[in-house]
């Protein structure tokens, strides 16, 4: 228990920070002790700063209420909230500088991950319903961090349609536009799909209703996530975005990187699949460190379970 | 719509603050700019001096997620954890501070006020069900800040019972224990209840979770609460505190201020009701600034509509 100090009862906008971090002084776990005790200096700065008012206080207590019912199985508004406010793209650029070795820049996993999806073959495509969009290759390798070929790397690969959607926004048990693959001894990788298009986050929630007070868009540019990973490497969860798309340069999520912006090839001689379409690139995986696994989102069942 | 910069592509865990602020730069309310700009600064502040990790950024969206998902009309688990972080009470000093005179400090208008109770006479009792607690009268004057008697001032009083527990908590529908008096000519109420318990917050959410892992008791020291007012005024939401609680320096939601710390007197002669134990407490009320409105708290209902 916390040892009661008088100084408890001086209770002022100054005094109350301190009184607080006494009262956590007892949290048993240190690196919890240390992330709430500066969680609660950093919030009480912030209402000092902006001399939060009561209205504006119960205003915050509504929307993040609004924002936690709003969390289903399949939708995480809390994650949204995180990536609209730059912390997710944030935390991140922490993990990337964290890692031992270069690596593939992180970018959002996203709501739209699945931790299953089709193991498929090299050439086959990712695509298993009739689409408008463009046919494209996906292909490069996995290098280490001294290029040398990582081979047996799995690399999954999903994406929205040339509509914007993700398969799970068309029908709930629909797998479309999303497979594993696994290098080759030369670490290559390939696959076929259809160019994505651009689309604006969920937009009918409390998160959207920020967004559209803030005078947002609410559009991220076209992208094919990918999660690339071996044991023994540090997993990379990015993904690669189209230079074209209107919307490269204002995402609204922050998850674009220049490393990370590519396009399609109408017309490239190295890919493997000829006369089609296609992006290349390859990816780098650090060797793992003990500090550096993670992974910046989650399958939202992993998070919501009713 | 924010315009579109080549520096949006170089994010890193510098970069990202600025380009959110960017972003946000379109907010039409000036004051909700403001507040969202600092609000961006903090908390990236926050994650990068504590370097927080993917697996600690998932632990907490599945706390504010299951924090949200435990609110209902009912329950306000968000306002239950700004209280237990000490933001309530913070907010509850900078609208004191925000006052253009004097008046009786603020305190936690906690989650079992209701916007209706019984009136009642002067020297009424508030109790309408048989309990085993002291009887006590409260009484005392409703002051202006010149120390001048405010006539026909409304305080709203509501309290646990001698085991802790508020009315909504032993039924649903029980109203016991709370009722709203109006004062005389001389600025007198008068009430008559029974002696309060101490109590510990709900412990079976994700804040209890917190608590425990804090090492905290999870205490309040036995309490009344008061809300106090008259239009021309600003009202003050507050409480007082038995100063013999065993948890008197050590509340966990850091409601107690020493002005609001008071006593059961088993002798008074200046008591309205003779041969009782009394509580006596007189509340200063300000005159009603612009700036000054507002309750850190709410009737949960009023919140969470479903």
């Amino acid at each position: 228990m916390a040892t009661p100090t008088k100084t408890i009862r001086a209770i002022d906008e100054h005094t109350i920070t301190g009184a607080t971090i006494e009262q956590m002084s007892t949290t048993s776990n240190p690196r919890m002790k240390h992330v709430m005790e500066a969680l609660v200096r950093h919030l009480h700065d912030f209402a000092r700063e902006v001399d939060l008012t009561p209205k504006e206080w119960i205003d915050g207590i509504a929307f993040l209420t609004a924002v936690g019912q709003k969390c289903t199985p399949n939708r995480q508004e809390f994650i949204l909230l995180s990536d609209t406010l730059g912390l997710s793209s944030l935390v991140n650029s922490l993990h990337d500088k964290r890692g031992l070795e270069d690596s593939t820049k992180s970018s959002l996993l996203g709501p739209f991950y699945r931790q299953k999806s089709p193991v498929l073959k090299a050439g086959e495509s990712i695509s298993t319903t009739a689409h408008k969009g463009q046919d494209v290759t996906l292909y490069g390798r996995v290098l280490d961090s001294k290029g040398a070929p990582v081979e047996n790397a799995s690399v999954e690969i999903w994406q929205p349609d040339e509509n914007g959607d993700y398969d799970l926004q068309r029908e709930a048990d629909l797998v479309d536009l999303r497979g594993t693959f696994h290098t080759d001894a030369d670490g290559r990788y390939c696959a076929r799909s259809v160019a994505p298009t651009g689309y604006m986050i969920p937009m009918d929630g409390p998160v959207g209703d920020m967004i559209r007070a803030q005078g947002r868009h609410g559009y991220r540019p076209a992208h094919i996530h990918f999660l690339v990973g071996k044991p023994g490497y540090r997993e990379v969860v990015t993904a690669l975005y189209l230079g074209n798309d209107v919307h490269i340069d204002s995402d609204t999520v922050f998850g674009v990187t220049e490393s990370l912006v590519t396009a399609v090839k109408q017309h490239d001689p190295e890919s493997p699949i000829p006369n089609l379409p296609a992006i290349q690139f390859n990816f780098t995986l650090a060797a793992a460190g003990e500090a550096g696994m993670g992974r910046v989102g989650a399958d939202p069942a992993q998070i919501v379970k009713k």
